[in-house]
């Protein structure tokens, strides 16, 4: 059925899989080996699209819908990545889903964007968001709203992980990353203005007087904590989002789709 | 430590048990049975805010942290509901969550709300929405927004799953909601505007004149489909969110937070 030649894989000591296995398993070891899984048909055809993506290998189940091998032929002929085909057992042991496609790549992490790339750049600050699910949306959004960048501190999810990747839904490919990144460092080279997301507090993001004019940096706090106090004392303002009192607070990512395109509205109906 | 009477249960053939236990794992159940299961030191202390919430049973795990402990007898003075304490097995197999905080209460699922109460009130339309985490996150972000009326169609997950429940965060309690819905009878009674939110065309959001005026409803699709035909019939206009060309569109919650606060922001500008 397909002209490519595959490698196939059956025994859990191949080294290949080994690797992979951490890959899906281990956050650590995607930062270590600066390296993750793509998993499914639609991360595999953003990719597609994405020439710039360093793909060293593709990967098959024995079960793979056709749609999943004719995407795996494209990408085999563009990249010239080496083709494996895993039993499904195998697969299913570095797959993120149940019942997917049967397709997966591994891909190089593009290396970290420097403070020049971004220290006029419109930024998603990351401060502890924990959640793989919550950041992926976050990084979705992000970008949809013109926020390419995304730093993000220590204490949020590996922003690589395949369970990020699944939730960014290909919205990475679009994006530049500063991970590590401490509140103090980001303040220190970021020359716009940085906002805190901030339900306990600040000024009323609505009634606000245009804040958006320039470079600006908003930062988004985990569920609960809300964003840390070394993070609000490098912030020249916070903002809440006027909610009903019935609810006590949004889901972050909700609340940084409000405050996102809250900026970006300004911008467009003040440029466009 | 506590001075509430607990009725221990140890057994899986108590049918307490195996009646919590359908409710925790078949949102049909939930539906026939008219109750349903919240678990968790936040929902429970929102049921304890809320008077009218009939409950009818309080139950503990063996392994409840003290602040649990406090709250279910709180609950008990305040309900004269009788308290159930569970062995950890038992306890586990109908909680959503695991390593909770070991409470939780059955509570009776309140009648749907007529045609009356909804027909000029702010309504979140759910079009096929089936996945429980992204219900949740939309009635919490509906009701934040003032949308306190949630229709959902037939297609959409059940509004009172415990899994729903646990991802909106209390904002049930809050809410009023009409399920089973068809997009036609919604037509027929509702006397304000609807509106569809649209990835594949209509108006500009931000560009458009005001729409928000007098009551309105949002039409929320599932991801992927998108809002259905038969709900685009009865709508009175499309709206697309601008999005960056790089990323396809938002995730279903982020794209129901831009519209519904794009909504309250015109509304608390022009009010005050």
């Amino acid at each position: 059925m397909s002209s490519i030649d595959i490698a196939y894989i059956e025994s859990d000591a191949n080294p290949k899989v080994k690797r992979w296995k951490r890959l899906a398993l281990e956050p650590r070891a995607v930062k270590r080996e600066r390296a993750t899984l793509l998993e499914g048909l639609h991360l595999l055809s953003v990719v597609l699209e994405h020439p710039k993506a360093e793909i060293a290998a593709l990967i098959l189940s024995e079960e793979a819908v056709s749609e999943a091998h004719e995407l795996v032929e494209k990408l085999a002929e563009r990249t010239g990545a080496r083709v494996y085909g895993l039993t499904k057992r195998l697969y299913d042991q570095i797959s993120p889903v149940e019942n997917g496609a049967g397709c997966m790549c591994e891909m190089a992490i593009p290396a970290a964007a420097a403070p020049e790339d971004w220290r006029e750049a419109d930024v998603l600050y990351l401060d502890g968001v924990q959640d793989a699910g919550n950041v992926g949306t976050l990084i979705r959004t992000a970008v949809a709203a013109g926020f390419a960048t995304i730093a993000a501190n220590v204490g949020t999810a590996s922003i690589w992980s395949p369970k990020v990747l699944r939730a960014g839904m290909g919205a990475h490919l679009a994006a530049h990353f500063v991970e590590n990144l401490s509140p103090e460092t980001f303040r220190e080279h970021y020359r716009g203005r940085i906002y805190a997301a901030d339900a306990r507090g600040g000024r009323d993001l609505f009634a606000a007087p245009d804040y958006a004019d320039g470079p600006c940096a908003w930062v988004m706090g985990a569920e609960g904590p809300g964003v840390s106090e070394a993070a609000i004392a490098v912030c020249d303002a916070r903002y809440y989002i006027p909610i009903e009192s019935s609810v006590e607070s949004l889901n972050v990512g909700a609340a940084a789709a409000v405050c996102l395109f809250d900026a970006r509205r300004r911008r467009l109906l003040k440029h466009g």
